[in-house]
């Protein structure tokens, strides 16, 4: 019979919050699999190799995984792509959570985008979002189509009257410039002592916001084609391209060499880099 | 000699707060007047009818103001607008400040926008921006032109770091999607006997504020003139129609018709889409 030290570790005390990067996981696991359940064969599997699949740094104080699943040919999905990222710091661990859905120019409808930063046990920054691929101000009906008829900014005010939570803004204009008017952009802060209090929003609000933000992109974009003639196309992959490496230049250039080796965070930026299509600046 | 009631009436008390309408109108008048103090005869004079520069409801519980000014012959001013509408309500009055500075297709310049919005003598929404007139996300060289290399979030910063301010989300989605990253959009809440602080808020953060973006403006984009193709210029000209047209719709057509008779709301709103070059629908 094993020891009751043994058991206890074993069986981690149902009382005890969760330690960041599991909760944020659970919540990305469940969403990645919401989406994989119904975009079924539309999904190839997972391309990427080993050493991007997880890898660590040399020191051994950061690890992270990241995977990358295309499109199907003839299918409107052009890849989606899941990462963490967890690395130790002085006072505690940075961990970042990614789940990115985007859709290539057979439709012009929004990504899904989810994105969840946390650097204590106590707050996480929250990016929730159905990216706009066309400049809403130009084209009322896009907006209507997919923001107000889908009700979106009702799914925003849900996490947005929580009393812990505060606007996030990007330091990044353009990363602001590319959300939408209905994108979750907050920091959840539950103060000195709310790692429970955290936990329980992160495993309630937050994970059923997310699950219903991702069952409405599910249901109004997943499946969308669009009808478009050659310029309105060549204008759509433009502008993809653009926010894609504005995206990979503010986002994950910025973060990746901070945690992880050189040569571990260039093999891993070149393989979103080729996830999203876009060359090296 | 006068009676001390008469003077005390002729002579308000210093220490007293000024009436709501009176605050918005002051920092109103001098923006308007740094304002023409730049642009001087590149402004026309006042083009507006009488019973439209002032006008009044039947039951006189409601006043307003419209004044506009076109730009001159080859400049790039297309109008300047300035308004005001008082509405007394059960519990008080209703106030609308507004200072429109809008740019013609010799530049894809931003326009100016001020709007404050006061239903209490303690509380006040404040949209503060230069407007956009080109897709962001599409055109990071022109976020950066006027939007970083202005710093203007520096001046969105100094609003939202007051106590009082917490984030003012326009129920149009299309408005939100019209603003900038870097628009002011909150509301200066000053809570229950808060009258004197807020006061002294709007005359001073918030009237300091205003005055230096509108000199941003008036450094970066009054002058501006821009070489543009046939299509850039006809894609400009039709992102600001749909902005000038959703802009009456939401704001003016929205609220005049609420505080005014019909036979006077609809005379100022067609004096308004006259201004912005837009027809009825």
């Amino acid at each position: 019979e094993p020891s009751s030290t043994l058991r206890a570790s074993a069986v981690p005390d149902a009382v005890a919050p969760l330690a960041p990067e599991m909760l944020q996981r659970e919540v990305a696991r469940t969403l990645a699999d919401q989406a994989v359940a119904r975009l079924g064969p539309r999904l190839l599997p997972s391309a990427v190799p080993e050493d991007v699949a997880e890898f660590r740094n040399g020191a051994g104080n950061a690890l992270g995984s990241l995977d990358v699943r295309r499109g199907a040919p003839r299918s409107s999905i052009d890849f989606m792509l899941q990462s963490s990222l967890h690395c130790k710091v002085p006072n505690g661990a940075i961990d970042i959570t990614s789940i990115l859905i985007f859709l290539n120019t057979a439709t012009d409808a929004p990504h899904f985008l989810l994105e969840l930063i946390q650097g204590s046990p106590t707050s996480i920054v929250v990016v929730l979002d159905l990216l706009p691929r066309k400049d809403l101000a130009l084209h009322p009906d896009y907006l209507q189509k997919y923001y107000e008829n889908t009700r979106l900014d009702e799914q925003r005010a849900k996490i947005e009257e929580l009393p812990q939570a505060c606007p996030y803004r990007s330091p990044s204009l353009f990363v602001r410039s590319a959300c939408s008017p209905t994108a979750v952009l907050v920091t959840i802060d539950c103060g000195q002592g709310g790692e429970g209090a955290l936990e329980e929003i992160v495993q309630g609000r937050l994970a059923t916001v997310a699950k219903d933000v991702l069952q409405i992109w599910l249901d109004s974009c997943a499946d969308s084609t669009t009808e478009m003639d050659d310029t309105e196309r060549d204008c759509l992959l433009k502008r993809d391209q653009i926010v894609r490496s504005k995206s990979i230049e503010v986002d994950l250039t910025a973060s990746l060499p901070r945690m992880f080796d050189p040569d571990v965070s260039s093999r891993i930026i070149s393989e979103i880099r080729k996830a999203f299509g876009v060359q090296e600046p």
